[in-house]
């Protein structure tokens, strides 16, 4: 990557070997341990409660803290509005209030100061630099702006970074398009869905989305990016490079982030975060080595206002690199399986819908790449064969189409699957941000 | 007004005697021109034209420089894209780009460094300061969030200002009321129209306004805060202060606001912007004493990305003080008449449609405090009886009604009127953000 500006933003944590950053990692961790238990009813009772005395953890003693679980968060909220027994500041100290739409209808609320905010601005610069994104880039920010973390802490580290940013939103597409056309643009930051929409509001409104100069686009959110069709066909209608990119709002919008190898999504958060993986049934640990799979867990280390502790993300990742990166950077490369709750076991073989959501695409335009699994009952576990609805797309012969599918399933996934072919239409997402792959 | 913090957000620019301030005035002028001319070739053809040398200029003579009218921006960035040639930076120096609606189907775009937007920050600080926030308030964002500067705006500078702000933009009102029921609150920034279509939806949705413990208002956009029977209505509604304040996109969001004493908007932008009033017809300059009335005309003094000199704002304002104000500000304060091109003269008398609506809003309930004033043709000049449709509410006898408005007219505003009582519900604004008070 030639050019006026150095490869990384942050070349000092994102290019050091790991053991040259152990020390200053260890000597965060020791002092947000005894920090959060000085400040946070919640963990100093949890700590105490598994006979913990923060001080003396390091590194290698992580699995002798306790998890913490969404559900926890939601339940101390109520307990302890607003933000619940693991804040550890009070109003005088807090910048920004940000809040999840909530599923079950109450939102859980993330707080942060200033220096988090700072945090946030970082690890979002580090991550959009790694996607292409230079102090003379203008940046698309095409995100709901307001109570969701995302739109808003993109607007702000693209503003830190240096880039121009132009804060479309994302509930104003005809003035958007309207101001890029006249500026033109090198990086958009959004969902797959959203740009998907975007991409067929251009068509309707005959915008030729390759004038528009995008060379580079983050997209973050749910799944998309990382399935290789979705990016091909996003990298095809708007004609630039796709990264992946992934975080969530309790610890920061973005904490990885592919380069631009395109080959998984590095860890970003080096010295603000501590990444683990863990088996989600035993809640043991697991290596971060090629191949491997399991629930991701994250431990804050340089957090003020609502730090969490062995947080479990409910999302299961593979590792897809561990070797240093051609780009440079040196920590370990994931891609993004599902969620925990969707994982299904077959016969004792774990099952993750995106991966099945992958073969099914591999069909297009035969089929239009939306499908739902139906899974028999509430646990993990469902009998084969697996019933799988898929939407057709350009096809004729339906039979001819769910035996190929089927058999591909057989070959690749190694389970027996009962394909239901429905209407293109059927399952697409309906203004959804996220698409719901099982239901039970 | 005690307590823990200061008076005023920067005392040395809000509080000075005038004349202590001029020195550095004299130099930012100066300054600014000489940049201006050598980095916008607007503005060194414009300056050239006059004959003016930008660094022989000081405070006296701003009435040498050309001015400069918004058709003029508009047609330089249509010819220049995207920001015309009173740009004076490149993508580069670029931090933020936002854009006007634009009526005419093109919007109008206005850029910022990060000086710029440090020097955006400071106003927003200074003006809410001044409206009661300070570092332990919880602030509500109620503004849309992207292209329009407002929002994005006040929220970076109440983050600045040090207060907790919450980001609930205006698209989300069922979200953002549950956060804030969570949370508390102390502020509110927004429109009139929009904190009067929130507390309907409260109101639907048996929320107790009051019970959220709202202080202080800011409200701007558009005229409503600065009538006084608008304004009694939102405090009552809310239980708490409002106070008027004022901007433009172009120059910053906020430029003047009231104090405690609510008395009237203080010129908030010292040291960044200069103010002057001038005769709408014959551009002459005309002294801010109380009682002046004359169109607003902003000169940039501290702006990198697009500055703009003598800018002709086609606001209309009443100067109504300038004597210190017992809140410790030596600025002085002016209230909002309307816009130039709205503006009507009836033999001789210049006419401003928002005093007709006052005196009409003094009969609520009996009217809703709705009006529209019919010109009969394109210029300001209008004869007598002047027509002007007021709709009416809890009332029975409309020939009374019609007769009691029509003779308080004449008493007030020196004018036959000729008052067409219409159905509530014709005249309200209908998902606008600003209220078009007359028709031609």
């Amino acid at each position: 990557m030639p050019g006026k500006y150095r490869r990384h933003f942050d070349p000092e944590w994102e290019t050091s070997d790991p053991e040259f950053l152990r020390p200053k990692l260890e000597e965060r961790l020791r002092a947000q341990l005894v920090y959060t238990y000085e400040n946070s009813p919640l963990y100093r009772r949890k700590f105490d409660e598994a006979g913990v005395d923060p001080s003396g953890i390091g590194l290698d003693d992580l699995g002798r803290l306790p998890f913490t679980v969404k559900d926890e968060v939601r339940r101390t909220q109520e307990k302890t509005p607003p933000l619940g027994e693991h804040a550890c500041v009070g109003w005088e100290e807090i910048s920004r209030i940000h809040a999840s739409s909530g599923t079950t209808g109450k939102p859980t609320l993330v707080g942060a100061t200033i220096c988090d905010r700072q945090m946030w601005n970082e690890l979002v610069a580090r991550s959009l630099w790694a996607q292409g994104v230079r102090p003379d880039s203008r940046a698309w920010v095409a995100l709901s702006l307001g109570w969701w973390i995302a739109g808003l802490q993109f607007l702000e580290g693209l503003q830190y970074l240096g880039a121009s940013v132009l804060p479309g939103g994302n509930t104003e597409p005809a003035r958007s398009f309207s101001v890029v056309q006249e500026t033109g643009l090198d990086f958009v930051i959004s969902t797959p869905s959203f740009v998907q929409y975007l991409a067929g509001f251009a068509r309707e409104n005959h915008i030729d989305l390759k004038s528009l100069g995008v060379k580079n686009m983050g997209l973050g959110g749910e799944p998309g990016a990382g399935n290789p069709h979705t990016r091909r066909q996003i990298e095809d209608t708007w004609g630039c490079k796709v990264y992946d990119c992934m975080g969530t709002a309790d610890v920061c919008t973005v904490v990885w982030s592919e380069c631009e190898e395109q080959d998984g999504m590095h860890f970003m958060g080096q010295g603000f975060v501590l990444p683990e993986i863990i088996d989600p049934s035993t809640g043991s640990p697991i290596e971060p080595v090629k191949g491997a799979t399991g629930e991701l867990v994250y431990t804050a280390i340089w957090r003020e206002c609502t730090p969490l502790i062995r947080y479990r993300m409910n999302d299961i990742i593979e590792v897809v690199g561990d070797a240093p990166c051609s780009c440079g950077r040196t920590s370990y490369r994931i891609r993004c399986l599902g969620r925990a709750d969707d994982m299904l076991i077959v016969r004792g073989v774990n099952v993750y819908p995106s991966a099945v959501a992958d073969v099914v695409r591999f069909f297009r335009p035969r089929v239009t790449g939306h499908i739902q699994i139906q899974a028999d009952g509430p646990g993990p576990s469902v009998e084969p064969p697996v019933r799988i609805r898929v939407e057709y797309g350009e096809e004729k012969d339906l039979n001819r189409l769910k035996k190929e599918i089927e058999g591909r399933i057989r070959r690749e996934l190694i389970f027996a699957s009962d394909v239901e072919l429905v209407e293109p239409g059927t399952l697409a997402p309906k203004g959804n941000m996220k698409t719901k792959l099982v239901v039970r």
